[in-house]
């Protein structure tokens, strides 16, 4: 998977450097892989082989990229994978390498906009790309067509809905946030582009498009609920989890006000006091780390991170009924295997 | 036009509203609409008709339309078409309708970022439909993943580039930048999608992707030069032009440190004393309106503004050439008289 992206890069070289630095800095630092997985997987699912998914898997990892490059500007994260997010890394570049001063941290912004822009340019290029493996003719390129329209058009506008949603719902009063938003919020932002993935791999193995076929809408469900539980658990380890491990800070969801399932729990079970002491706590950017320590107490204490856990496994045992139809064998193994480490998963 | 637009965005409502609101925002504003007529009227020149390009006439509209919303907050302008830009109105909303007090500017910023890329990914869309649009069959669905993959992989990554040139060129002492950097910024930031317009629009009329053509070359040459002339055009109104007319700030060039032709002449030809009023005044945030002044009577005196209109009127003729291999007729005279309106605009 990295040889082929190496050899697509390598074709477009970018200018300014910055700009390629900046296009090619998540790719390097490598992520979970969890979309293409998806992809390939469910692609061998239904019989086909990994070079017909290939490019559509590539799709989806970078069209994941470009989002989080430009969820990183609006989080203002400073981290990601272990190392500088893009703009934070080109605000040091800007500072050092082009003496930009006061304005470096403009730059760093512009540079990981416009970097976002192109992967997701790129991103659309490489489904063009499937249409060339999924075989001769027609019928691939009427597929590949329908894929570029279902990402752009179906799964794109619902994954930005997810981000607007998650950034209004983290000015909202908790009082006034439901836990149907917050489920919405996941379903746009994360679980479509997990869907879009299964469905784009199974499809890619019939070689044409065919929304309609019982096994097609199945490993859709699969993905789709793969993609809750996965932000479940990501949400518990942006709580609980290890820094380390993680690549990215722990507990800036509480500092940030992010509106989480298992704060929403909590909050609902909490007294006036517990109530008045996350209120002091949560979305405040000058919270102490001992503060967040107690702000997470007060959330076990009150069952919110079991009640998180428990509706990831809920999701899992959905996204499992959705490989019913799957024939036995390697394949459906690997996709069972997959789904049980969503809520597995420590990083 | 518009009709096609309207249908378009009932199919697909985006949420939450402040979503919708600011992907419509430009669109309802309207613009010159120079790069969908460019498409259309060269699928006339060669015999199609309105009907085979209107969706990619639709398509470069709303491509670049997502750039300028990006485009603005890494500009930081206020104005565009004669309203606040995205970032803007959507501090002011932030600010009025949701409370978020000092969380409104980066509020807006969010918004504006997501919103450009809802528009980008509904642009690939428009191109998606292109295929429906250019008759039945192979043809037509292979001539579409090639628009997609030219707009998407060629003409994208050199439009960023140019950008990014922008924003560097403008940190960078005048002394160290070239007329050619300026003229590459020009061909990467606005010539390649007016040429990808002409090519898109004459190779919808032949139905199939063709990109030896000798018409289709010369059309996109055409597109090319037109580009450039258009941006050598709005670089002089940007420094002489009618602010009323225009719909956005003039003189916000200089303030801003726009590394443009005119100022580059003028700061070539310049002695001494006047290359350090140049300094004081070009780039600096808390520059007059006084001292914009003296800089533009600076640079036309110096013959600055003089020479990038020659250089605007030498594309014109190189994109007339581009006509001489189009036969006769209503078409070719549309094309004719858009390439003057160039030169001759004033807003």
């Amino acid at each position: 998977m990295r040889a082929y992206l190496e050899t697509f890069t390598a074709k477009t070289p970018l200018h300014p450097a910055h700009l390629q630095e900046a296009v090619l800095s998540y790719l390097e630092a490598g992520g979970k892989y969890l979309r293409p997985c998806l992809a390939l997987w469910c692609c061998r699912a239904l019989g086909g082989s990994d070079e017909q998914a290939l490019p559509a898997a590539l799709a989806v990892e970078v069209f994941h990229t470009w989002t989080l490059v430009h969820d990183d500007i609006i989080d203002r994260d400073k981290t990601r994978r272990g190392r500088p997010t893009v703009h934070e890394e080109f605000r040091q570049k800007g500072e050092s390498q082009l003496g930009l001063g006061e304005f470096a941290a403009h730059y760093g912004q512009s540079i990981a906009i416009l970097a976002g822009d192109v992967l997701h340019g790129w991103a659309v290029c490489l489904l063009v790309e499937a249409a060339q493996q999924s075989g001769e003719g027609k019928e691939g390129e009427h597929l590949a067509l329908e894929l570029i329209r279902e990402m752009e058009g179906e799964v794109l506008p619902r994954l930005i809905g997810g981000e607007v949603l998650d950034i209004q719902l983290s000015q909202r009063p908790l009082a006034e946030v439901t836990e149907e938003e917050i489920l919405q919020l996941i379903s746009g932002k994360t679980a479509a582009l997990f869907a879009f993935s299964a469905r784009a791999g199974a499809m890619l193995a019939r070689g044409r498009y065919c929304p309609e076929d019982v096994q097609i809408s199945a490993l859709g469900n699969f993905g789709y609920h793969l993609g809750v539980a996965f932000q479940l658990q990501d949400d518990l380890l942006g709580l609980i989890g290890n820094e380390a491990e993680l690549g990215k800070p722990v507990g800036s969801d509480i500092r940030e006000g992010k509106r989480t399932l298992p704060l929403l729990y909590a909050w609902e079970k909490a007294d006036e006091q517990q109530r008045g002491r996350m209120g002091e706590i949560v979305g405040h950017v000058n919270t102490t780390e001992k503060e967040i320590a107690e702000a997470r107490g007060i959330i076990e204490d009150l069952g919110g991170i079991e009640y998180c856990r428990s509706m990831a496994k809920l999701h899992l045992c959905q996204a499992q009924e959705g490989l019913e139809t799957i024939e036995e064998g390697a394949p459906k193994q690997l996709l069972g295997g997959l789904a049980q480490m969503m809520v597995e998963r420590t990083r």
